[in-house]
């Protein structure tokens, strides 16, 4: 699998930052999570309405690598990739990197898919989740909602 | 209604710090959501009980007045009463309070409570609540959970 | 002083919700906190380059009242206007407004002023800040840093 | 180096709660650090006293792997150790575990060292750390704070 990649805008908030004066390593998780949901968006997967049809998609492992450390009101591009995809799991793969303003004012960011990331790399990521059912029981993704199955094997291919 | 203070000592992580070195004010809202839900357990009450029962307790109002900064690893003792109770809402009154270690060290604080908070005054606070179930409608609480009506009533009188 | 509101598009995160199924209440406390960095960004006023001045503005008081809760993924529009300036303080009221993807396709949101806040109310606030210096000891902000005092009575008239 | 574990008790947070009705995945990352946090008191190493002496130890990568979900008013015992230590990096190792109520009230539990730990597992971490000086650049501990390297190498032998 060679996934292109969805990138996603954000600006870091006051509140990431920790007395280090920079942003507080856990944020990251957290801006992991909402660039999935971005990445899902992107490709009309809701989160939201997977929800509401009874399929959960907890995480079962997460990994951040810290290169360089961002700072209060820095632009990051949130890069997101599926790495590995089957009935049973999910494997995603996240760069968070640093524009400058003249970057962003020049390419006019929006959401979208690029072959390779740029920016300063800040920190990567990677996270495993499983699909489960409302009671957390694991799913066969094709057996159980067969459409998501399809729709997400078809970003894949 | 002039109640005791309940007293609810933690520290402060570093997680809580900002840039400027301090906790960052939106802590305190949480820190008041754990001084009640300790509050509770102190008079016997389970939130988390409730919440089982279909009651539920959300915030309708939050006010903060901040006096002096915390910073990483003091040592805050949280100060609570209830200020006005009724079988449609609650008041919950806070102060979070600085201690020093030999304070803590001499006292063995535990949870139990006082007729003065002590300490050094950093924040005051104050949170309204109403009774919903779990369709978030209003309830009266007397006609829909007399026991725990009556409970709160005694720790009242 | 009858200010424009300035509005400023977010998405609900789903780390901001709780066990209820809505946005935990204390979120709305760092929502106002961005919502006044957009609205001073909007006005060319940046935060990040006045901490790098030296001039602080800490949060002296805090208020937020709840009207309805806001879910996963919802559309907030917070709005921002400043409702008491002086060279000693200054206040900020805060609207947290819920809108439709529809609205926000049609209207292609971006940064700007209204004269009205639209959309459906969830939450109402207010916050009281006063300038400091990096002791932390207050400024008479003309005195200091004129050049930002004008900028902001200009924002004013 | 086969080292004690460190244990460290805590009650879950409504806050730390998500719309799944358990505690978000992300919180863990926080409470790993109350732990390291806890275990240096435990060793009195203050890491307040250590940015203090212009020692930061910031996080190069970070690992959780969920094995099972906490909720709200969860006894949750963080036990900690150190897994390797040089001059130049630490790595710590983490397990949150669940214990009961009864546990709690038998055992009455303080920051202590035991040899394995116990309760139901939740969660299993890793973080790697590295001694950097104020300017962020690395440092080697035993030249830079030989003191503070002496009194680690204690711990671990």
């Amino acid at each position: 699998m060679t996934q292109a990649w969805h990138q996603h805008l954000m600006r870091v908030q006051y509140k990431d930052t920790d007395q280090m004066g920079v942003v507080h390593h856990g944020n990251y998780i957290t801006w992991f999570e909402v660039a999935r949901t971005e990445w899902m968006r992107h490709f009309e997967l809701s989160y939201h309405a997977m929800e509401e049809q009874g399929l959960l998609l907890p995480v079962l492992d997460v990994n951040a690598s810290y290169k360089r450390s961002a700072t209060f009101d820095d632009l990051v591009v949130l890069f997101t990739r599926l790495e590995q995809f089957s009935p049973i799991r999910l494997v995603f793969e996240y760069e968070a990197r640093r524009i400058t303003e003249e970057d962003w004012k020049s390419q006019g960011l929006t959401s979208a898919t690029v072959d390779e990331p740029y920016g300063e790399l800040l920190t990567t990521g990677k996270t495993t989740h499983m699909w489960v059912n409302e009671a957390w029981k694991p799913v066969k993704l094709h057996k159980t909602h067969p459409e998501i199955y399809d729709q997400i094997k078809n970003i894949v291919e």
